[in-house]
């Protein structure tokens, strides 16, 4: 019996389409193995390629733009808005527009071309999270900036243009729209149950356990009830917290482990698909987000995005969440 | 310069993105040029193979479930809805969940499995617009329905799995997110200023003039000024109406030219690609939405969706509508 299902922060009403079940081997699948290339500008020796490195991780004693960095971010050479000018709003008759200022940044994650997250070590991946939370701190210095936005695509599906390991940081000069409507659903939550709807969340996967993927010390991973993909996997901190900033050197060590881990099953079950991640956090500063609980969200690329989706904003799911956990649990 | 749009019914902002700036000849080409095929199920002669027929425009006297059809309107074989039980609804803890009834049908728009919509003629055209209200109009008495979605997804990029030209039909027992949004859009807008939002724009689209692709004597065809999509194509009702129920038999006609005329340019100027469209009208019965107006929106398949539009609802958009609709205009 086909079933409908609302999460509890947006509202949204998502299709789990029972007829059409999809399993693992269900999916088409993808070979997302790097292969070797000569002229990769992330690559070590070729730094000059790129922008001025913002950050790295590197020796103390190794200069900028050089090799011999672990992890390495540096402005986007073709950037989706402009980090110099002046913030701008003016209106074109009943429509608004304001100029294009924030930062796009690249993060390259390793100076290996042929390793990806899940091939990490354990202190590689420490300093891809680390650097995560050194961008964000130094980019919410900028008052021009509202909100800054870390994901990673991987794989040409999920929209990947260069296979050499990388993130991407974008500083916006607005809160997006989804972000907003997670953050206001959030506070509604807060009013009418003087609760975080994230913990309470937490507290029932805990209860029902059949949507559990793994968890450690400070994280849970849980497909979500009301899924927007097959497959999409949240990694949540245990205990509240609204600001990804606050996370503490022992916290980003339980995450990299808990993020390399889900990613590492994600491959082993549906074979090394692409996939998109998206680190969800309260917008710069604001106190009155304190409601808010950071979180990650991982969509593995297993199928096409349809007219149904853009035109309803209706998702149709073909994988139950309790089945994608099992297979990722078991993995 | 980037620049940041933002839509005046949902208050989404779009990243123009004009460091990547692409025209017609920039994004990867697609052949959607169907291939005969031995065992279609919608080609006349196997009315058999798929449930029996619901509506349909064919001479008055042949019976259904055979061959004579110029438009036929069947139950999906695999429907995401079911059709029979009653509407339940559920907690699970602080989940919400409903008994997925609903309808979900195919409406086959040529008996020929060659001809794409651009190749039918106006009177075959005008048929395919008459049975989507036909249906509407049948789905509407069903109570347990709140709303009725028509689609139509064209190329296998767009999520198409049979090439036999079809649209599809889904009736829902809540409106979905994206509809209702839009609606509360519409009505904020009606109580501030008195108006409706669509009709503003239409009257903005006339005074800037240069997003205008094409009209007749009822519809405007146009790029709006913050589009989530490179080519991304309305088509309005030029007089204030909610609801496409109401469409009058010259309405009709003049929507299947429109429409016909809008998917030839994009056929001529980006190559017969991939494409969503989408009807878009105020929910079934629903005096209080008379602010709403209704349209179609056209979304050609030019480049995959990436992180960033699910992680943050925000969109970059590699064309600006201006030039989208110079090329359509032009074509």
């Amino acid at each position: 019996m086909p079933e409908l299902r609302r999460d509890p922060v947006f509202g949204r009403w998502v299709i789990m389409d029972s007829k059409h079940s999809k399993g693992p081997l269900d999916f088409s699948k993808e070979d997302n193995t790097p292969t070797r290339q000569e002229i990769c500008p992330f690559c070590p020796g070729r730094e000059y390629q790129t922008p001025h490195e913002v950050d790295a991780v590197r020796p103390s004693n190794s200069p900028a733009d050089t090799s011999g960095w672990m992890v390495r971010t540096v402005p986007n050479k073709f950037p989706v808005l402009n980090s110099d000018g002046n913030f701008q709003k003016e209106g074109m008759g009943i429509y608004d527009q304001m100029t294009g200022i924030g930062a796009h940044e690249v993060l390259i994650e390793s100076p290996d071309h042929d390793k990806s997250l899940t091939e990490l070590t354990k202190e590689e991946m420490k300093a891809v999270i680390s650097q995560y939370q050194s961008r964000f701190r130094q980019l919410s210095k900028d008052s021009r900036f509202k909100y800054v936005v870390i994901f990673k695509n991987f794989g040409a599906s999920a929209g990947a243009t260069i296979e050499h390991t990388h993130s991407q940081i974008i500083a916006l000069p607005m809160v997006p729209k989804t972000v907003l409507e997670e953050l206001k659903g959030a506070e509604a939550y807060h009013q009418s149950h003087g609760r975080c709807v994230f913990c309470d969340m937490i507290s029932q996967e805990y209860q029902d356990r059949e949507r559990i993927v793994v968890e450690n010390n400070s994280f849970l991973a849980f497909c979500p009830y009301a899924p927007r993909y097959a497959f999409e996997t949240w990694i949540i901190p245990k205990g509240h917290n609204a600001d990804f900033v606050h996370a503490d050197d022992i916290t980003q060590t339980h995450l990299a482990q808990i993020l390399q881990d889900v990613l590492k099953r994600i491959k082993n079950v549906l074979g090394n698909p692409s996939y998109n991640y998206y680190l969800h956090t309260a917008p710069l500063g604001y106190v009155k987000w304190a409601c808010y609980h950071w979180h990650i969200e991982i969509i593995p690329k297993l199928s096409r995005s349809v007219g149904f989706e853009w035109g309803a904003g209706l998702h149709i799911v073909p994988t139950f969440p309790q089945d994608a956990a099992r297979y990722l649990r078991e993995a």
